[in-house]
């Protein structure tokens, strides 16, 4: 318990100082480090095995969706980027530029992609003819590039990995539907794999997508009170596709402009994870992701036969489970800190009196609740706790949000609200973004974090100007 | 048998001209598209599948060897590229440059990485101590760029996807073990994969890698007679340790410099395949890393039952291999040349004939023989036709192979080979890197490719100068 104690106050406690309980849990877990490069980080193998995961089973779904994977260039020459006027606007303040190639000064200048956007209209253009070619589904895993001024690990960095897909349609129906289907996609994917709820909705005209029609993006609730942009999906219409000239022949053998979405999920979701998940004693990952999912911890391993017991159940847990046995020389109290701070889902602690009994110990890293089980059906006891760590995680993470759900009825209760209840605060709102602008200064950086599918009524006016309200909002401070 | 012509009259003939035979099947095979981008490709779906199934393959040999996967800056400050003086003498001349980010002129100018040995040392020397941290077997999966003047899809492109190994040990020994062990992963998975033998051996001081003490080749040999450096793995012994000064505390307590090494392979190995395998109808994949592996063909689809049998067939067999049921109403001859033009290994016919015989025909994308069988156990069939088309395509390489292989015994036979016979030339050489200039001066671009392990006794004197040997080359022209 020494050894215990001593890990853990490695961690600054999350409520003493909450961006320095992250960091620590960033650095001692071992996900990232930072590198010579500014706003750029290394991501380790544990913190990259998550990622990992992470795109194998959201590229599974993808591709249950009928979507195919390509690749294009990391360089979008600068003439193309600014073929669409707000989108280039929204991006030319932070992109990094490649003006020398071959020791020459380039004759045009090539911006690293923030986005690719441009990069498959103009693709698009050469492959796309008639409404025989359409849909098209595509979409790439890459690294981007936005030039940040503050920078954190996974939440903010001007490198970071990520998916866009890019999709055509012959119409405007078929594009919403899409766009629509991959933010459900992103739903299904944070509950189900990550067990994190969150809300989701329709972006304001102010907080859209540079050159989009709509944008509809997905928010968890940190524990801290803070909102999370947990992913986007953009309907573009046909803004870019007659900018770009891409038409094709309808059935009825007229020209049109197809319609068009994208849509996106990042590294920034690993931020998600420790933020929603994580406690006093580091990282909880959920088990679908987690690196480790069991960590079979010997108790008094130099005692005959400890080892060759661990090393057997190993043996059957890992044709189902991504499992560690930890027979190295540390304290066994070392190593179960050590890997509660990992975040590791179910700790199997094996020791001379268990083999005696033919058991063995499971502990939850969320409950921290200690179960004998038997080791005749060792491999479903596994199962068992795991599915419950990932349904706890859950449970407690709807009970964040919920708690952090505040409703503001008019702007004094608004303002309150913003100061002193850190989370959502549902209001309604005119729909003109100067009350948006207004309501980020008064408060100091809350804004509109969507407008929900099923919006409440809860009174006639904006809670910022008193004229008649058009939507519920959703508002929200955010990494 | 009209389209079918017509599809193959799309392909110019390799004996005409080899270089568009491959610029045709990368075009009409889809596997790519010209960017705007100078020098980038656009890599689309039906080669990015390919890629796809050589990263899970590689990946899998690279972890069951212990290596883990990270993710690093994709960046690279100008001093850090600098502090190993044969590196970056090496890689200068090819780098692209960012010399602006958030609209400011950079402090410092930032190299797109060309590759990552600078990087990865800035990093093991934070987390690098003792000799219990080592060794440290790390890889990743990235882009890369080098600014390259004449370009050629997947062979020759200033961006390119690739994976690089960097790993650090203790001493020389387990250095130089990890380098060959690395070498021989390339030709198993060049073997075993994708159906191509190769020579392999150690590169002359000319022709190392930018940095490495040693640097080892596998060369595959192309249709045509050209050699392609498809793989290299690196020694580098403790250049580049002590120039990043990182250090560990060894056994007996003594502060030592650790051994390097680095291994890569590319998007080049698609080129690979292409010239590999590749004949007059257009590609042939791989059955191990074909996206499609059986194409299945209705034949009179239109007639009761045949659709509903293709679709059942298709059932059994895609629990275990890549199929697709192509039941568009394109003519089966178009669709027969289409699947031949794509390289799918095996093509499988169902017609009203074949069902009441309760059989299909198969056909080798090889041999392009037919074979009938029964339906009751179809995947058993497919699987051993699959195999053939592996075994096949690999005996055929190996002819190539072997043919192409010449031995000049002198001056005057090396040139006549150069001149006459495509392929690769064992010849003895000093040991000056004179002597390589000059005979690449004389043959017009025929370098040495490596030396063998196994060297063969041919002569006791260079065949270029006529002093003693010291050691036998295998020498070739190369992409």
């Amino acid at each position: 318990m020494a050894n215990d104690k001593k890990m853990v106050e490695q961690i600054t406690a999350m409520d003493v100082d909450f961006a320095q309980w992250y960091t620590d849990v960033v650095k001692k877990a071992e996900l990232v480090d930072y590198s010579g490069v500014k706003g750029c980080m290394i991501i380790r193998p544990y913190g990259y095995a998550i990622w990992e995961n992470i795109q194998h089973d959201l590229d599974a779904r993808f591709k249950r969706l009928g979507h195919e994977n390509v690749y294009m260039p990391m360089f979008i020459p600068e003439s193309l980027l600014q073929k669409e006027k707000d989108h280039v606007e929204g991006f030319a303040p932070e992109c990094a530029i490649v003006t020398i190639g071959g020791q020459n000064k380039l004759a045009e200048r090539l911006v690293v992609r923030p986005t690719s956007e441009t990069l498959f209209c103009d693709h698009y253009k050469n492959i796309i003819h008639s409404y025989r070619d359409l849909p098209k589904l595509y979409n790439q895993w890459c690294n981007v590039v936005r030039w940040e001024k503050t920078t954190r690990p996974f939440l903010r960095t001007s490198e970071f990995l990520w998916q866009e897909g890019h999709t055509m349609h012959e119409n405007e129906a078929d594009a919403r539907e899409e766009t629509l289907k991959m933010l459900k996609c992103y739903e299904d994917f944070y509950r189900e794999t990550l067990a994190i709820p969150a809300v989701t909705g329709r972006k304001t005209e102010k907080e859209k997508f540079a050159g989009a029609m709509e944008t509809y993006t997905i928010e968890p609730m940190m524990h801290n009170g803070v909102a999370l942009q947990g992913g986007t999906s953009h309907y573009f219409g046909d803004g870019f596709t007659r900018a770009f000239d891409i038409t094709y022949t309808d059935r009825e053998n007229k020209i049109q402009y197809p319609h068009q979405t994208s849509w996106g999920v990042s590294t920034r979701m690993i931020g998600a994870i420790i933020m929603t998940h994580g406690d006093y004693n580091g990282l909880i990952l959920p088990p679908k992701v987690a690196p480790i999912q069991v960590a079979i911890i010997p108790v008094a391993q130099h005692k005959e036969g400890v080892l060759e017991k661990a090393g057997e159940i190993k043996s059957i847990l890992e044709a189902k489970f991504r499992v560690k046995l930890d027979d190295s020389d540390n304290s066994t109290g070392w190593k179960y800190s050590q890997y509660e701070m990992k975040g590791v889902p179910v700790r199997l602690e094996i020791g001379p009196r268990d083999i005696e009994n033919n058991s063995c110990v499971l502990v939850s890293r969320v409950s921290r609740q200690k179960t004998v089980v038997s080791l005749d059906n060792i491999a479903e006891e596994v199962e068992k706790m795991l599915q419950s760590v990932h349904d706890e995680l859950y449970a407690r993470a709807e009970k964040n949000l919920e708690e952090k759900m505040s409703i503001a009825h008019d702007y004094d209760e608004f303002l309150d609200i913003a100061q002193n209840r850190p989370g959502f605060i549902k209001a309604m709102w005119c729909g003109d973004s100067e009350c948006e602008d207004k309501l980020k200064d008064v408060t100091g950086g809350v804004k509109s974090r969507c407008i929900p599918f099923v919006e409440e009524h809860i009174s006639d006016k904006c809670v910022c100007c008193g004229k008649p309200a058009a939507h519920m909002v959703v508002w929200g401070r955010q990494y």
